[in-house]
């Protein structure tokens, strides 16, 4: 690593000296130098093993294989970046301790397009972000170091993300000219950096560009100067990057402008950009997360998380086939619990991305310890039907996996050391969704802290759990939405209940929730009859989802035999204890790891742990206050 | 008026042509000129009518009469301000209409220090600002318009303002810099401008600026290096501007530091400002608002309006004579309805400022027609004894009257053209505290759309109302607080229920409001016996206030047999009904005025409806979803 040898900087990826430095040969490429680089900052002198990078074309591209016998491995790929996996995937098993020998190893992934979108912009902020400013901008500029940004290229690489979104899809005037001659040029060397990891950019785009950029009247998909403008950037554009991945669009989402906005359909408002992209290969990336955010709580009819399935499935069929419907988990906004959204797989004529979130908006801000594979873990086992679920989709309908980036300019990337296992995670289940949590927190505190039992084994248990930590002391089964407004740390039970965003609990002094029922708001018949069924029915309804779908009295029992009300009080007394035990444990990990590792996580969870006592006690008050009953423990609630 | 012709501009001295022009005559001075530039707007022929200024050794300074005999008015004053303010008291009249000879007026200001504390930024932009940028500074630097800043020298002098502070009292590292020698003398060109017109400067300073421009290790007010800066500044200071007022002061609020941050008093912290200034005549405005902003919600012994008496009472005797202890009202922060602070009157032996808000942070922020005067009349009659109330004290204790700006550089001033009756009526009150809401408020109507009944009635009868029309619609009975964080318009009833900021109604299913008697957090004790009793008991204490002092469950029956939770839904739904009742009085008066001002009015009170509704709605839900209990007249209640 180039510029920091803080522990928190070389991620997975550091260096470990150990006893020898085998020889590398082969093609003349990139990822030649990479095994020696990497090689190098794991042994220091040499031995008379050899590593071989070969091209084979029995592999399809970014496949590789991995060949160990005595005194050499071999490293075969279909692809120059086949290769450099490869290799990066060589030396993760180096680095946990595997011999030369042993090494054996098939690699294929998944999907083609593993994308990390990073909401950063042009003033260096970045939005939902909790690690720091920009990785590429600064200042209201293209500004960016070099030598991190390759750094943090090798990063992502190391785990197989292969495109990157580098502006906010909120797309200001600045970030929309991005596809300008003026910011071009210095776009184009960022993509430099990252060719030779194999990692394509996206650039987000702006719907009314050809307005604001090409002074034209109108952004109409339909209109032929539109058409033209398109074409003539996307023209512009690849030829400063030839190997563009393509564009992003969030369009009539959150006061954003759209097709909607003037009486075309989403596809119309995806096609025209699409055909500009053909002739280049690129692809139009256009986000689902279509709501009315102005909503009148009031209104009882409308409900927000039907309203991707209710703008895009009618479109099945018209989309080209450049384009890739970019669907967010969940239909809500990346909660800490949802169903899957009913439009994943929901339509069979139209390429998919499944949107997954990194970054911890609503999960803790990178303050709470929150291991994301775990969910994900679950949202790939959704079932869409009685005899598929999501990880089918995978490679079918859903071409593309995305997540929004958790990562910025903080020493060690990801604010929380610990979130950095998140990132890892994101990278290893997009290239195999088949991996779980469990394999692959493991794989990531082998590769950060060694594999040693003292730390894997505590450390382990305290990440896999902590994701049900998180969620015993928010907001329960899968209401959401539980949180202060805005910036959304913390609690604020009523922070969004009379707002105009769609996002209403509507609780009493004797039920809580939204019917979503066919006797409700309908969501549920959006869903395969096999998933419709089991969620409209609260007997078969996941328990952890029983509030996304039902109203329900507090008095209700639940399968434990506990009442709705005392569940609250429960998780949240549960929740705080939990974290404590977190501290415990981590407290008994110090003698284990580097003392500046074992500080920036206490800090952390001292943190956790003020924020999951504020939940605790105004989740509990809220309900208290609304139902004047008390813990049947005992414990205290504040009044 | 020299910029702009518009209507609002041009507020209560505006041009009305009329038939006759005086001459003006008597002694050579800047009241003379105002006073031919004044008539000049007024007429367009001379006649044989004279005006004739002369100062007169047996009024007391700022003092005037007005003798009118036939064919001669005759202005005298104690000094060329007090001209000024004859001058300006002559064209009034004029202006609504009286003739020469029948005038006949003695006015003397009740207090010396009437003062408007602007809350303007450095970057331009108003703190609590509803009408636009900065008067007085732009981007970063003072920037202002020197006529328009004129225009508003003439405006606040015609109503008998003669101290204005012209930065926010959250001053930066920036705005700290207003007394140093590379601000002053641009600070000394506004000076300068505003000099003729009877105002005086005064600086919002930083406690922490000997640190900050000093370059001293502390800012201990007991410090010899931390004496020496403030004499040394105070110096530099008068030497551009030698009729400076003096400097105003936050210390200790809200995360600014202050005194008792490094163990001093609120007294110590004053006095050695003061006496850098006694010198050169200056004073310090301290302000009072010194609060625990970081309270654990959890807490319930610590109370919010008890801080300033806490703080302050016990000091009483220490500050020194150029102090002014700047006491706002109310104890809380400027709420819709609050009892007078319990340290207004408390110390004999301290000069006090009453400080109060023009600008309508809490009160719909010029949005929503809010009277101000009627409810600084009510806090005129507040009983401080049980034979003194707070008009008395004006003079006594209270030196000085004080209230923050509701002025911006939109054209109108005030946002909402009939908020320009908040500014006006500050001026009138602060000048003679006897007055009544209803005089001051005609009075300004008549000078701003004339006397005709047909306005003045329908005008005068609405703009009297509105204070307690927005009280309905909003949080009930004194209790506050229940509003949108942050910003401060619209409603949230538990917005700022979990906070740290100190202002909780508790409400659970069966009561709300927190208990300040002797049993409770013993606030009542602060007040003067007379007050203390009267409050204590439900009885006796105005019901206007029950919430304020009191905790009581819903079903409380008020003086009109009503029960509580029925007085909160009446109050709701008539605050809406009432502010329809406006839009069709206002719309009668269409005819009578210009369009640009119907228009104007018309906007702000369309959204003022939605708002009122707003309220109306979530207020109402949320005490029905707390307590199950429908409304008793069956009115829409949302669920």
């Amino acid at each position: 690593m180039s510029k920091n040898c803080s522990f928190g900087y070389q991620a997975w990826i550091k260096s470990q000296p150990s006893k020898f430095l085998p020889k590398v040969t082969g093609i003349d490429c990139f990822a030649l130098e990479e095994c020696k680089r990497g090689l190098s900052q794991l042994g220091d002198k040499e031995n008379d093993t050899t590593v071989t990078l070969a091209l084979s074309q029995e592999l399809s591209s970014e496949s590789y294989t991995l060949e160990g016998s005595p005194g050499n491995l071999r490293i075969e790929a279909g692809c120059e970046t086949g290769l450099l996996y490869g290799v990066y995937g060589f030396l993760f098993r180096l680095r946990i301790g595997e011999s030369i020998e042993s090494i054996s190893a098939s690699e294929k992934p998944a999907v083609s397009m593993r994308i990390l979108n990073h909401w950063d912009n042009i003033d260096g902020s970045v939005e939902r972000g909790y690690s720091g400013r920009s990785l590429f901008f600064d200042n209201g500029q293209i500004g960016y170091d070099p030598d991190r940004l390759r750094d943090y290229a090798r990063l992502l690489s190391s785990v197989g993300i292969n495109q990157i979104s580098i502006n906010n899809v909120n797309v200001t005037l600045e970030s929309a000219k991005l596809v300008t001659e003026e910011k071009l040029p210095d776009v184009a060397k960022i993509a430099d950096i990252f060719r030779p990891f194999g990692i394509k950019l996206i650039i987000a785009v702006h719907f009314e560009s050809p307005i604001l950029l090409g002074g034209i009247k109108t952004a109409d998909p339909l209109d032929d100067k539109v058409a033209k403008w398109w074409q003539e950037t996307a023209a512009t554009v690849y030829r400063y990057i030839p190997d563009l991945a393509g564009f992003l669009m969030k369009a009539d989402s959150e006061f954003r402008s759209g097709p909607a906005s003037i009486g075309r359909t989403q596809a119309e408002g995806a096609n025209v950009i699409a055909k500009a992209l053909k002739p280049f290969g690129g692809t139009i990336y256009w986000r689902c997360f279509v709501y009315n955010c102005m909503q009148d709580w009031r209104d009882t009819k409308t409900d927000r998380p039907k309203a991707a399935y209710d703008y895009f499935y009618p479109l099945d069929g018209q989309f080209d086939d450049n384009v890739i419907v970019q669907i967010k988990h969940g239909p809500m906004d990346f909660q800490v619990r949802e169903p899957n959204s009913p439009l994943l797989g929901a339509m069979s004529k139209t390429k998919q991305g499944l949107e997954l979130q990194i970054a911890q908006e609503y999960t803790g801000q990178q303050i709470d310890l929150y291991a994301t594979s775990t969910q994900w873990e679950e949202i790939l086992n959704h079932p869409v039907t009685d005899n598929r679920n999501t990880r089918d989709l995978i490679n079918q309908e859903v071409k593309a996996i995305v997540a929004v980036s958790n990562t910025g300019n903080d020493d060690n990337w990801t604010g929380h050391l610990l979130a950095q296992a998140n990132l890892y995670a994101f990278g290893r289940l997009a290239w195999n969704p088949s991996l779980t949590a469990d394999q692959v927190t493991k794989e990531w505190i082998a590769l950060t802290f060694g594999n040693e039992p003292n730390i894997l084994n505590p450390l382990l248990d305290m990440m896999l759990k902590s994701r049900l930590v998180y969620e015993k002391y928010n907001a329960p089964l899968g209401i959401g939405w539980m949180v202060n407004i805005n910036h959304h740390y913390g609690p604020s039970v009523d922070g969004y209940e009379y707002m105009k965003w769609g996002t209403y609990h509507r609780a009493n002094n004797t039920a809580i929730g939204v019917d979503r029922t066919q006797k409700g708001t309908g969501y549920t018949m959006q869903y395969q009859p096999y998933v419709q069924n089991l969620y409209e029915n609260k007997d078969t309804c996941p328990e952890n989802l029983l509030l996304f779908f039902h109203r329900l009295p507090y008095d209700y029992k639940l399968r434990s035999g506990r009442t709705l009300l005392q569940y609250i009080y429960d998780t949240h007394f549960e929740g705080v204890e939990d974290v404590e035990s977190f501290i415990k444990t981590w407290n008994s990990l110090k003698e284990y790891m580097p003392e500046e590792a074992y500080v920036q996580v206490k800090k952390r969870l001292d943190a956790q742990l003020e924020n999951a006592k504020e939940w605790r006690d105004v989740v509990n008050s809220y309900f208290f206050r609304k139902t004047g009953i008390s813990d049947e423990k005992g414990r205290k609630i504040y009044e």
